[in-house]
């Protein structure tokens, strides 16, 4: 079976290079227009899988995200981190003095600040809705004093040029996706657990439930909270957990936070994912 | 002397209704286009206070907002809650059944999905840069087919009529706003500070920095976290005590978390807003 993801963006976009990373060339993706098109996709059997970003290590979370999540409780079942490369991108005849006009998603326009304050001060940004995308204009313009910021994947495809590579202001530049799926198939070496808990709203609980996991000496990679919809200034806390879902140790604080009176979701628990960004 | 207010957005927007609640309706306000705006508009002496929404009980924190308070350094010196309500706006002759196009601002947009949905299924959707000025436009357009989303403020500033009140889906629609200052002149009757601590990044360290407050009985309203920029996956976080800087259990705890080689910053202490939204 080829499997098939549903992604945000289109072909060279980063979520289109994280879905190869993890899945492979032969995989084959479904593309959406927005996160909840990805989400509904995977509720369609549409695609097999979803692949989302969650969190960029500049930007932080994306709380839009975090929130499909919880209400669509497929299962997290893999992650993948990229690292955020900006190209700027043009024709082979393009000379960076020329230049008018610079194309891009508007994270990656404002990513790239400084380079284009330096490098590129007259010329005026105009934002597109995807970073390949904008590199797919700028070819159809056909015209030099045009350009695109874009992944080098981008650049590839489009038969177009990179003029300059890592333009961005900060190297430190990456982006987590989680992987979705409608089925809870653990991985035999799961080391992360992604769970949500609703605390009791008194004071200390949200320390209460962490000491189930420091009295265990459990890591927590992240703790990120959310409003709860419907209770004003109530909040539940989305918490990454470096454990796997069948650690005794894992199992024991989960329970105690079921005794302490929290509600716990399991969004997953997978292996997680190890490489230069950590 | 006449307080001066720089803030995002104009003439009845839900920023201006928050400033005249503060400030009261003699002080004036610098009306500007991005929240980068308002924090350079105090920076240059333009205004005399900067107020800035930075939650919403369904949105979640406005993370630009957290960024913007910890790079200017200036001080938190009060806060407003405000209860969103949108209204549906339009001429005295419009009938909801002939209306082909609704304007407003992305989020209150999607705030009254469901009201729209429902009455107005066939009408077009199409945002614009602010709440209150798409009320303006519309009035400039004077088409009984055209109408807006926006406060009850910003119809009655342009003149036009309610055609039905209260028509977001979730009411428990609240946003808080915070009154930023270049002096940091505490209140007597101080009783919230608010600071942003970064932890030793070792397992336990944030449970640990909890314990300083929860061993005192001290009530956090809020927790958020933030990344650290150049140190991908580590995090500061803002935390909201309910608690005066002058307060000696708080004094202690401050003290507590800068012994376990927490980096702490205060970003202001003030009076708590009281109100129907707790």
């Amino acid at each position: 079976m080829i499997n098939n993801i549903s992604i945000q963006g289109y072909k060279a976009s980063f979520h289109d290079i994280a879905a190869r990373d993890f899945f492979g060339e032969t995989s084959e993706r479904t593309y959406c227009d927005t996160f909840a098109g990805v989400f509904d996709a995977l509720k369609n059997d549409q695609s097999h899988y979803a692949l989302c970003a969650i969190e960029n290590s500049i930007f932080g979370s994306i709380n839009e995200v975090y929130d499909l999540v919880l209400k669509n409780r497929f299962y997290i079942c893999g992650e993948v981190y990229l690292r955020v490369e900006q190209c700027l991108i043009g024709l082979p005849e393009t000379s960076l003095d020329s230049v008018t006009k610079v194309y891009s998603h508007p994270v990656a326009l404002s990513q790239c600040d400084e380079y284009l304050n330096q490098n590129l001060p007259k010329a005026e940004r105009l934002e597109y809705q995807d970073t390949a995308t904008s590199v797919k204009i700028i070819k159809e313009f056909n015209n030099p004093s045009i350009v695109a910021i874009a992944s080098k994947e981008a650049a590839k495809l489009y038969g177009m040029k990179i003029l300059a590579r890592s333009i961005e202001t900060n190297k430190e530049n990456y982006t987590r996706f989680i992987v979705l799926s409608k089925n809870n198939n653990v991985d035999k070496k799961t080391n992360k657990t992604s769970i949500v808990i609703k605390t009791s709203h008194v004071a200390g609980a949200l320390y209460n439930a962490l000491g189930s996991f420091a009295n265990r000496s459990l890591s927590l990679s992240k703790i990120q909270s959310r409003p709860i919809i419907g209770k004003a200034w109530h909040y539940m806390f989305y918490i990454d957990i470096d454990a796997g879902i069948n650690d005794e140790k894992c199992k024991d604080a989960l329970s105690e936070l079921n005794d302490q009176g929290c509600e716990v979701t399991v969004l997953g628990s997978y292996r997680a994912a190890v490489g230069e960004w950590q």
